[in-house]
């Protein structure tokens, strides 16, 4: 029996504890009919929870939730952790790729709070997913005609509490932005790409 | 005091020993003279026999060393774990980048044990290495290129120890091999990148 159902209303506090539950056990949380009446922008606003919590813990506030294309089902999803496990290129899309193991990434569509970097866009096509939500091209990195480009359909759906947050993030802390972008290297002896 | 000292022979038995002994724990291990007295060959011959410990536990057999430039330190090292960790992406490079941590690649040199993915020669230049030292590029992606436009500098090293285990590995498991490189979807939908 699952808590969130088809009564319940989708707001912040919601979406929050789908952010926050481990992916596996996601069904004692949320019904299917729950699942089935979230839309892009929900999907998209996990994503953005997910950054939100990572910055609470310290990290870099860059989330992604993997959604499969048939049931709608949540299938992976997690957060930046460069500071949280020491992880020098674990982003929002490879943590969520991480999280949703050995799948078929064609039958499924990622949403990530940030527009993916130069890896992570190679990741996505390389993996073959059929379609990328993107949700801040504000602070971006520009790699979604690199992803058209290879065949993986784009769409823009800027979430305004994730730009924002992102934003803030970087006027914050510029050198830990800097570093989980094009790593310690850059840091220490800035270079233009 | 270090196991592995200035006279001990380095051969097979001794490399395996350092292969397979967790990065942070080499200084019980080996001595600072043993480590000064590796070269290159042998860096790679530790890449490959990470890639036959994959191999033995049902993995691919893809192995990488990073190697600090200045005091010759093995700084982070790893294997693909596909199988082992249901990990779509973590090649030998990005098992030995894991495992370093937020450190300054641009002094650091990585081998290799096979020519690296689209994903993994992103995450080389976009993490500032300054060298990458490739120990296969008969069974090749061909990125070698790529890592010279970006300001990489790439030497080929084949060890024939991980050419022939990597050609054994692909025949055996050919779908395995091909899932390691474009995922799942190219499995069940063959397609040319």
């Amino acid at each position: 029996m699952a808590i969130l159902t088809k009564r319940t209303q989708i707001n912040d506090a919601a979406l929050d504890a789908v952010a926050h539950m481990p992916t596996r056990s996601l069904p004692v949380l949320i019904s299917g009919e729950f699942s089935s009446a979230l839309n892009d922008a929900d999907y998209m606003r996990i994503a953005v929870l997910l950054a939100k919590k990572s910055y609470q813990e310290g990290g870099c506030p860059i989330g992604a939730v993997i959604v499969d294309n048939l049931t709608k089902r949540i299938v992976g999803k997690g957060h930046n952790t460069l500071v949280q496990e020491d992880h020098p290129y674990n982003h929002g899309e490879t943590s969520a790729i991480r999280d949703a193991g050995r799948i078929d990434f064609s039958k499924t569509t990622l949403y990530t709070s940030l527009s993916p970097c130069d890896v992570c866009a190679t990741l996505l096509y390389m993996r073959g997913f059929s379609k990328v939500v993107v949700g801040d091209v504000t602070n971006a990195s520009g790699n979604e005609s690199l992803l058209q480009d290879k065949g993986v359909a784009v769409e823009i759906l800027e979430d305004p509490m994730g730009v924002a947050l992102y934003a803030k993030f970087r006027e914050e802390k510029p050198e830990q932005d800097l570093e989980d972008w094009q790593g310690v290297s850059a840091v220490n002896n800035p270079r233009v790409l």
